[in-house]
């Protein structure tokens, strides 16, 4: 009987949940879970790595499955068809963990109750995060849980980094630069060495681009900058999102087109971004296939928004050594990175067009002062990670 | 008699007046005017270049003097004391242009109608600055008024670096990055050839450091970035204004604060940057004279973000060439630029500790491949000339 952990992510629709074997220790991925429309049409799904079904079922439309609902359905089916797996423990990416939780935390009932204290920094995402954990503590009581968070890997920022320029009364209810996609960045920290040693020991861009998108500045292997900001909502347009904003048109769209919070969230989450600009689509690759102008523009204000935090990132550090893509679109999208590598030549980057049409990883040539790569991150193995490390002896 | 030309700029409570002498065709400064407390306790005070007064008057505590009453005040003053003036025109400072006013032009009702219906882009500001004009068409119709835009010097930056990504149905009422200071950035540039030929040609960082503050890159003399956005609001942090903040921050202040947009406005405008930070004050000279490491930490806050706004204006630029502060702190603060230059060596600025403490010109070291200077900026001559130059046959 093999060990296993679980991984959870859970969204506001949707459970991805990743079982991976111990095999000499390391955790080896076997399965990947997907449970999605758990309060339309929920429909679940399990796939080998290779990509193999090997159980699926639907349920019917307008059935409300819910978090409750699929956590149990996913137990019984590892009950059954997995029963040679022992589950060690359950790790759960947890978007915010607040200025409190620095590292990863094995989850009690005080931990639970400071996570739920947080879900006013992160009302989209938190209580998604915490639903799963609830269920588990609930049904198998005695199985290990781990929190592992968005924002811990982003506690090393100086305080000038982490610091809005308000009044004390709001910054000391936690209103900071928390810094979001924190796991794959230390993803990426964790396996750069091994693409460059040299470049890994100083200043590193790591840009995570995928329907969320955010940058991060590394030095020695620590974050100290972030293009994110208290929300997820800061920096990068991203897929749906604004990224940032200058405040007073929130007052003008306040005052002059009578939005209130909802509206606000609505438009600025789910409206704006790669979709509120092209009026295409929120997906790179259609926005990349498409003749429309303004998907063009749209990729054009992405590429350039990235190239602005770039050199912005490599002010916060002193300069830049290498710069990492990750993420759907920077594993994949060779015009955007081609776009975002060629506005980098200031910074001493001379890319290699044809490694790049070839998505690398190494993206530039070898007269490049600076060095660029396309490297795949994998967030869940790293909650694998944290999560063996906070439950062995 | 000499011809003379009248340079205004009016706030929400004060107007400042600057009288100009044209001597062989280029304007003189003769005089400056101001009144203050136009609606509390008002007073006038008319100073020659050299400080010296020539002419002062106080009215009561609680007496409205108003726009109206410090525009009728001026011309009465005018006309008895320095009759020997031929007045040619008045030139306003007018904050907003929108995406219309593209070079400063000369008002008639049709164009007031169209500054009037660019308030809600400027509702702070944009009434005081038409208030005047409608008092000197009503009372002098006969003399020539031209408006001069904080925003026109921007309208040459590319459309990426003057789009939000928002959906066309916010960003097709105006809401687009604007930048403000133009006045100011335009005569940095318009002089900036005598201070370093070379460099004015290529890639030009200005930080105009004020109560209020903004950074623009100019590229061979024109502006093709600015770290403000729609309104005076973002960018760098301000004596009183948050700078940016990321578009959640107003989301978790609405729902968690229970705020309103007009205390979002009082806020953001009026509670944060040096002061709200500092818990001090708004004045960095008093900040730079405080031993509370609140202080301090506002201080470095402030410099850390000019830093970081430098890395991004290099990269719309494709790196830098000089760096030119302005402004009061800009012009006089010599441990903000210390920090600023220390921080920019990176962009290859090498900056000269003893003509810093000088205040320059020149602030960089002959080896320095970016070159620093500290130039006073001259926004009412920048207005005079335009104004000359729009009334000339």
């Amino acid at each position: 009987m093999a060990d296993a952990i679980l991984v959870l992510n859970a969204g506001s629709s949707s459970l991805k949940v990743s079982l991976f074997a111990l095999a000499d220790g390391a955790p080896a991925l076997k399965l990947r879970v997907q449970t999605e429309g758990l309060y339309t049409a929920p429909r679940f799904v399990a796939r080998e790595p290779s990509g193999t079904v090997v159980a699926a079922r639907e349920w019917g439309n307008g059935e409300r499955l819910g978090h409750d609902g699929a956590i149990k359905h996913l137990l019984a089916f590892l009950k059954g068809e997995l029963a040679q797996y022992r589950l060690l423990a359950a790790g759960h990416r947890v978007v915010h963990g607040g200025a409190v939780f620095e590292r990863p935390v094995r989850i009690d009932a005080e931990v639970l109750e400071k996570l739920a204290q947080l879900v006013p920094l992160a009302p989209l995402h938190q209580p998604h995060n915490l639903s799963p954990i609830r269920v588990l503590l609930r049904e198998v009581p005695e199985l290990p849980q781990i929190a592992c968070f968005d924002t811990s890997f982003h506690r090393t920022m100086p305080a000038v980094a982490q610091a809005f320029a308000l009044p004390p009364e709001i910054t000391g209810r936690g209103v900071r630069r928390y810094g979001f996609h924190g796991l794959s960045y230390e993803f990426i920290a964790s396996v750069f060495p091994r693409y460059d040693a040299e470049a890994a020991k100083g200043r590193v861009a790591v840009a995570h681009l995928g329907n969320g998108a955010s940058m991060c500045a590394i030095v020695g292997g620590r974050s100290v900058a972030s293009t994110m900001g208290f929300t997820a909502l800061d920096g990068l347009p991203m897929g749906t999102r604004s990224g940032a904003l200058d405040p007073g048109v929130i007052l003008y769209l306040l005052d002059e087109m009578g939005m209130d919070a909802r509206s606000l969230e609505k438009l600025l989450y789910q409206q704006s971004g790669l979709l509120g600009v092209s009026g295409v689509s929120s997906d790179m690759r259609t926005l990349l296939a498409s003749d429309e102008p303004r998907a063009a523009f749209a990729i054009e204000l992405f590429c350039y928004r990235i190239g602005r935090e770039l050199g912005s990132l490599a002010a916060a550090m002193g300069g830049l050594d290498a710069l990492v893509f990750t993420g759907g679109i920077g594993e994949h999208a060779v015009p955007v990175r081609e776009r975002v590598l060629r506005a980098a030549t200031w910074l001493g980057i001379a890319f290699d067009p044809s490694a790049n049409a070839a998505n690398g990883p190494r993206l530039s040539s070898a007269v490049s002062r600076a060095s660029a790569w396309a490297i795949p991150t994998d967030e869940e193995l790293m909650i694998a990670r944290h999560t063996l490390s906070l439950i062995a002896p």
